[in-house]
């Protein structure tokens, strides 16, 4: 450091660390979080060509968070659903991402995700820890109107991958009707206009015999069908 | 639609289209950004395994401004220096990602990423198209701290993950000295205290003769470096 320029950020001058030290906690964090790119999803992208990451994934939704607010049944704050999406997935990197129809897999998801939580946001100064241990909790827990809308976004978003592949060959991998509609329930409440256009797929998925593709992910030549 | 359910959200009682419509056009370009999960940039990821994606870094980069901001010369709106991030390499779908070295490529960048943007953004209800284009200019002009701020994280990034590759394998793939220094620059102005690691790891890098990987990206065997 160049003697005569303060050490101390902003942020810095509240009591915290000196910024060097903030800012190489900071880079640690920056630096692990890479991993979540190569977290894949039970979502193929719409061209067909491969599975979703868990960061691309991330990156979508905040911008649906920018366009749809306007539809969430509630007024919510924008930036605070935005951060909520930024960082929910991060705890995949430990715990991987847990399909959204494997019962065995959701049944220890909590443990798994709570010790990459602590794991990874630890690595942030103290301040920046706790604020995205609450973030992620929020996220999880579904009681805030920005929770639940965020949550609605995370569902809604490989639905409409699902339904909008570039052939135009799309099916629901699940084969019960109530199976994808307890998934869906977020939109419901969180954005009734939205819910619409779900009712309207799912219906048209039933009617059609677009539905029960059937192969769990990981399965090799799996169906393209909707991620979770 | 249901009888008796109201047809505009709350945006929509401004007088802008009804509900169904304007999701209608925000579907649309929702499912067309897809396909910013398919450009890939100059950047390796930290594991090796391949180039980072526009939609990832996107991703990563907003985290970055999360964590970062404090960091800020001058104090930022944290929610809009990650709009501009979120949305400011969309363009790259039709105009592909141009490599920051390259003079031929940068030339005629400022033409192809304009008409990108008028058909990307044109697709969304005149409103929301007019909020992105702009973003995407300011983020572009470099003018507002928001976005030199932003630019700042959009180029500390790809300097982070080359320089911390989990091999330890890092070098840059500049030559000079002035080429580095000159696409960091905005991090000098927008965060000085970062601007010292910057100046680091440059300053380590030319000691060590860990610069000058030379190949542009596209050619196979292109050794690992940091992206533009």
């Amino acid at each position: 450091l160049r003697r005569g320029e303060g050490e101390r950020s902003r942020a810095g001058a509240a009591g915290q660390l000196p910024v060097r030290d903030r800012f190489a906690q900071q880079l640690d964090f920056i630096v692990a979080i890479d991993k979540l790119k190569g977290v894949l999803r039970a979502t193929r992208l719409t061209d067909g060509s491969r599975d979703e990451n868990s960061a691309e994934h991330s990156w979508h939704i905040a911008v649906m968070a920018m366009l749809l607010h306007e539809h969430a049944a509630q007024e919510v704050d924008v930036l605070h659903v935005i951060r909520l999406l930024l960082i929910h997935d991060i705890v995949e990197i430990d715990a991987g991402d847990t399909y959204c129809y494997d019962e065995a897999g959701q049944a220890d998801r909590d443990v798994r995700e709570g010790m990459a939580a602590r794991r990874l946001f630890g690595m942030l100064p103290d301040d920046q820890s706790s604020e995205f241990i609450a973030l992620w909790e929020e996220f999880e827990a579904m009681q805030t109107p920005a929770a639940l809308f965020a949550n609605a976004l995370d569902r809604l978003q490989p639905f409409l991958l699902g339904r909008h592949r570039d052939d135009g060959d799309w099916r629901f991998r699940a084969t019960s009707r109530d199976q994808i509609m307890n998934r869906m329930a977020p939109v419901r409440s969180a954005a009734p206009q939205l819910w619409r256009y779900v009712e309207a797929v799912v219906d048209d998925a039933f009617a059609s015999g677009r539905h029960g593709a059937g192969h769990p992910p990981g399965v090799a030549g799996r169906p393209p069908g909707e991620g979770g």
